[in-house]
């Protein structure tokens, strides 16, 4: 079986193999997935470069989600589970930029035959982000209003998305006029493009209304603009930092306003969720994915040997959607 | 009755007057309050500078909390109140710095006799501050860890007192070798100086633990250093930023560590808790001044016609406890 490897850290055309290996053992707990599909995704150039959360021991089989069809069951394994297609979660304990992996049972979620193979592939990190970033932080309800940065990413697709599905509205802030667009068709209520009178800017298009909670994956200035519309007690979530600048909120909003600004991280979810909990909201994320409620824009598919290609593409930073690995016809 | 007004916003002593005004009519729900004592706090000279939270109209009626004992009711107050001592909430709406204070009856806890006026009079916002700071955010259990900037302030002094209560124990960071010296009489756990190598001296003075809660009143690097070493998970909470910078957290410690950064602003709980739980809390607070477990240090006290000694006394940065103003003998 084939996989990609990372040996060193760096850059990944450079420090990414695709190297074949023999078939491991199945672990009585184990399973074997001949994969299906399996997304690209910037944290794992992060990982890439060494600079993620977590830094792994070389070599390192990459690709952290992804949808595949069990093919081998380990002796205490459900037998009933051979030939369903399953979700492997982003535990990052098996790389999924592979024709075939060995997984924990543990770490998989069954999923619908039904839906696109390909969507199903990426919920295992964007959407389920976009879910808990909705739900963990303050009690959303219908007609109330959030506030995004970086709104035309696949993170920002989701979140549209998802307040679209709970009737929460949405001020989407961008940085170009094509990705404004692009941010109206999805669905985006608001959308305010960056320029010299931001805070002006997103008062006008909130016309009274206050923001109860701001997402944030870029750092910077524009987080802290939009922060300043946030409601009394309001709350501000950073998933990623783009900008490598600390989200410029004024420390006087944050404490007249008793604002709160906190990081999110899905491995800490990952890893000290109770393992239902994460089974039920999957399961729940897969069939708004089967249902056609979740989509995210895809720019190309590429099969596992174009790796470099693949990344090349994906680094590009006007993309019109996600690049994924796609496997052949097992 | 004579009260401090604030005309105008600037330097203390020039912007407030002492003024001899006419006894206002007793409304129906109010009562007289003739004042035993009332402290300074920074909190009014950032209201009066208008650099507060709150910017009121002139002339306003300046003092934010205070005690006194209760002359005359309201015709729907009652009765048994009179003659009693009682702490007025700080919620803006009456000045304490004057003899006589009206106060609507809701804006007052009854405090014990007992008690030292002085002492009482400061549990206003300060203790208050510290031990909703302690209780809000994380859930503390004996033998976790805490730390704070500025510990030798009088709202450290607080903090370390209830910590001590809860059998929390207290890392405290201070500038200079005589605070340091204060705050390890004050009982803090470990003390550590601001250096170069301040993160390798909270690490080593930690010896392995790791801090659940970090409390701030200064912002900028030391609060980003205690951060560094908070749990997975820890929560940072700001009720001041003196240096105006804001709190230094690395973005990285904040997204991989899922912290959290709150803000804190006693006039938002004020005006938010519910009446039973701001009264239940003052008295508790109340019990722990009677019985010498709530402390804080005082340096002087004035007659309210030297204002303008007790405010430049104030605004001296080294002094060894607070200022306030005590009222004659009624």
């Amino acid at each position: 079986m084939r996989q990609l490897q990372l040996v060193a850290f760096g850059e990944p055309s450079e420090v990414i193999e695709l190297n074949t290996v023999s078939e491991p053992l199945l672990g009585q707990d184990d399973v074997l997935v001949s994969m299906e599909a399996a997304p690209i995704n910037p944290s794992d150039f992060l990982l890439v470069r060494g600079m993620y959360g977590v830094r792994p021991a070389f070599p390192f089989s990459v690709g952290a989600e992804g949808v595949g069809r069990v093919t081998q069951t380990g002796s205490k394994v459900d037998v009933a589970l051979q030939g369903k297609r399953v979700l492997i979660l982003p535990t990052l304990e098996q790389g999924t930029w592979a024709d075939q992996v060995v997984v924990p049972v543990r770490n998989l979620v069954p999923m619908s035959d039904e839906a696109d193979p390909l969507q199903l592939s990426m919920i295992g990190i964007n959407p389920v982000t976009a879910y808990l970033l909705l739900n963990r932080y303050v009690s959303l309800m219908p007609g109330d209003w959030i506030g995004q940065t970086a709104a035309n990413s696949a993170m920002g697709q989701y979140i549209i998305a998802l307040a679209k599905l709970a009737g929460v509205k949405t001020l989407n802030v961008v940085r170009r006029e094509d990705a404004a667009e692009q941010v109206r068709q999805w669905g985006g209520d608001r959308v305010v493009q960056q320029g010299d009178n931001l805070h002006k800017d997103i008062e006008e298009a909130l016309n009274g209304k206050k923001l109860s909670l701001v997402l944030d994956n870029v750092g910077g200035t524009p987080v802290g603009e939009l922060a300043k519309s946030l409601k009394t007690g309001g709350s501000t979530v950073v998933y990623a930092v783009l900008s490598g600048q600390f989200p410029a909120i004024s420390p006087k909003d944050l404490i007249y306003r008793d604002l709160s600004l906190h990081g999110f991280w899905l491995m800490n979810w990952i890893r000290n969720a109770p393992r239902t909990e994460i089974q039920e909201i999957y399961q729940k994320l897969g069939d708004l994915v089967a249902d056609g409620s979740l989509y995210a824009a895809m720019e190309h598919v590429y099969p596992l040997e174009q790796f470099k290609e693949a990344f090349t593409r994906s680094l590009r930073s006007h993309r019109g959607g996600k690049i994924l690995f796609q496997f052949g016809a097992h």
